[in-house]
């Protein structure tokens, strides 16, 4: 183990020990869920240091003893299949379990018995990780002003590359929740129509197949139907946040896309990564965003308009080349409409957002290709190979290929990461698959 | 056994009775849910003639006495505030139940105690009906060849009404789940963007509020995540239709579409009948649908492609005309793309459906002006208002207007009727709710 040295550092000291690099200090936090291999049972978890800690058993203990866990007694949230129930309590509940966890694993703590941490402590290694969320709705939105101008640049010129409404409100679509899979589920390639001359359809596979890099917002409160939520009130509706990959077929979306939008492109997966990283470990990485202009409309209106300061990293393994290479580096910073504002706009007609729901950011781009946040954009629409350290090139994904997302806040002496979100491409199915 | 009788008529006969216009016969045999006023439950139920039947009530009772049934105890399917978990059994537990329902009440039948009677069966008018069916993802299809072409005339003129893609997929998007309503559920009109130059916005109460006639399809088995399903065997995952109001708020769309679809304009509210009709029970009224010519690809390409001969019709009330007015007559028989073909193209990519998913099928427009699906093309554009019996006039809704739509089939003495899909526009809420 590296000592964490400095004197300087604010970092928080855990009876976990972990390195100052490792991603889950006790800053962090993150909520998950995991099966148990003890009861076969799929619990809510969180992560400290190289340890998954079964949130159940802690619950089950009487170790949630601040006054708001108190006394919801008897009714227990971490023993469940998702974190709804959890999140659904609200932000002072949130913050009272941050709390709690904190306080049971400082160090020098002896609130915790060695029986308990015998049965509630795994190695990250040898457990599975599951869905965290039940996502009853999902929505992704468009909202990097660089990624949408490099697809405006490739489809339109630069003259006309934004359209006319993209700077007066967050443009997003409702997408599919049933295909959101855990990071390591494999991916099959999709075959459906395409049309190289926009007028006869083929069936064939995807040979456009490509990553999106997305942060994930997690809903944790409702609203009604009918009743819109006013942007000072948006952070309470933030419980959290993911790394999401919204894989894309583009040739497909190509040919599908007019007028109602993305279907069959973007509805065979999206991959999240395991933990909720929450908006109360991400506060000390709070951005403020530029000044938007035009104005926008009072309702997405914020003089607090904030992202937050997280890297962002793709990173690409393929048959040949084992050793993971970055391909790209991007930061949740490069947002032109925030979380808040979405959020917002997303109800603004009287949609009902549900605790569970997943708004993702859309592609997040840098302004440098060096951190564009998909292939079509690195690849220039498929006119400029990326060269791999093995001689390998792509301009989009191959089968074998292995697309992981990555991200990270460095504080003072410690370090808040995401944990992977990563997905393998399987070969496409053969057609005897489909008639 | 059930008889299926005589002379003229081919009607069953039942021992609750009802008059052969009445829509809830014994052909029909609904699934739905409500809340029991004696148990204070919600359960869920058929609807005989007026009567409301409890299935709970029945299922505790031992009278679900058919093979597969038996077998499934003590397990209980209809003790549930949803119907999934008896879709979730498949089509030859929904024809059991069926067939023992017709069995238990036919005239006659002395299967049913005067006890059981009294507890399992209420007025209809006398309860309350809840949302039959959680649907966690909701799919809206564009399959009407009629409506797709009138929006194309006016949008594009005649000769490139129909977009590229459309003879060649049926197209559709992913939908906002959270916000299906049960038929009677007030609607508020929405607030969002609007432009009236494509350029700057407004922020506006909706001006050309709309209703899009659509019949929905509920997913009764679920496939993997990328295994698509073949066309001969989307039947078995059709549990059945019920009626579906796609509130449109068309110059919110007009603004915010362009490149990812309807978003605001549609995830306000979606209205959907109380009932599931069931494809067993509307097998009498397939209906074959005309030759595709464009011949489809072979994964859509279905030699027996049909649709049903349900009468829709549209009526609406205002403040003033409180006599319901039929403003449009279609059926549910003008659809290009069916039911089927949807199904298998959402997931020919892999998406992977569940028990319970809502496929709309698009606004059904017949070929006449009189059997149009939206207001927009009844006032084509709202250039040519519609008149009311009272004098009054309508492009789009109106405050206080109630819009009801209507299915039934003509069987040979008896009628199945859909019950109605309706809801009343209630006023904008004004700006200090928005910020
Ligand atoms: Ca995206
Ligand atoms: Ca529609
Ligand atoms: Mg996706
Ligand atoms: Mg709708
Ligand atoms: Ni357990």
């Amino acid at each position: 183990m590296v000592e964490s040295s400095s004197n300087s550092s604010t970092a928080l000291k855990s009876l976990i020990p972990y390195d100052e690099n490792n991603h889950f200090p006790l800053e962090n936090i993150p909520f998950g869920a995991f099966q148990n291999p003890h009861h076969n049972h799929v619990h809510c978890c969180t992560r400290i240091g190289d340890k998954v800690v079964d949130l159940a058993i802690l619950e089950q203990n009487g170790l949630f003893d601040g006054p708001l866990f108190t006394q919801l007694r008897p009714k227990v949230v971490f023993e469940h299949h998702h974190l709804n129930s959890f999140m659904d309590l609200g932000k002072d509940y949130w913050h009272e379990a941050r709390v709690t966890i904190q306080n049971l694993f400082a160090e020098g703590s002896t609130k915790i018995s060695e029986e308990i941490l015998s049965k509630a402590l795994f190695d990250h290694d040898q457990v599975q990780m599951k869905t965290p969320v039940f996502i009853r709705d999902y929505t992704d939105f468009y909202s990097s002003k660089n990624h949408a101008y490099n697809v405006g640049v490739m489809f339109r010129g630069p003259d006309n590359a934004l359209q006319p409404n993209w700077l007066h409100l967050p443009v997003g679509y409702h997408g599919r929740a049933s295909s959101i899979v855990l990071s390591g589920q494999e991916i099959v390639r999709p075959r459906g129509q395409t049309s190289a001359d926009q007028k006869n359809p083929n069936f064939s596979e995807c040979k456009r197949l490509d990553f999106e890099l997305e942060v994930g917002a997690y809903v944790g409160k409702s609203n009604q139907l009918g009743k819109p939520v006013k942007i000072s009130e948006a952070p309470d509706y933030v419980f959290g946040f993911c790394l999401l990959n919204d894989w894309s077929a583009r040739d497909i979306q190509a040919w599908e896309y007019v007028p109602l939008g993305p279907f069959n492109a973007k509805n065979f997966a999206s991959t999240i990564s395991p933990w909720v990283i929450t908006a109360e470990a991400l506060e000390p990485f709070k951005i403020k965003l530029p000044v938007q202009e035009p104005a926008p409309l009072n309702y997405l209106k914020d003089e607090n308009n904030y992202s937050y300061d997280v890297e962002l990293d793709v990173l690409l393994t393929t048959n040949t080349l084992t050793e993971p290479y970055t391909i790209s580096k991007s930061n949740f910073k490069h947002m032109y409409w925030s979380t808040n504002q979405q959020l917002v706009h997303h109800t603004v007609t009287g949609c009902n957002l549900n605790v569970g729901d997943l708004l993702g950011s859309g592609t997040i781009s840098s302004t440098e290709k060096s951190g564009y946040g998909s292939l079509l954009e690195i690849s220039w629409g498929g006119k400029e190979p990326l060269s791999l350290p093995n001689g390998e090139q792509r301009t989009f994904l191959q089968d074998g290929d292995t697309l992981i997302m990555r991200g990270s806040c460095k504080g003072n002496g410690f370090t808040i990461g995401f944990g992977d979100c990563s997905g393998k491409i399987l070969p496409a199915l053969d057609e005897s698959n489909f008639y």
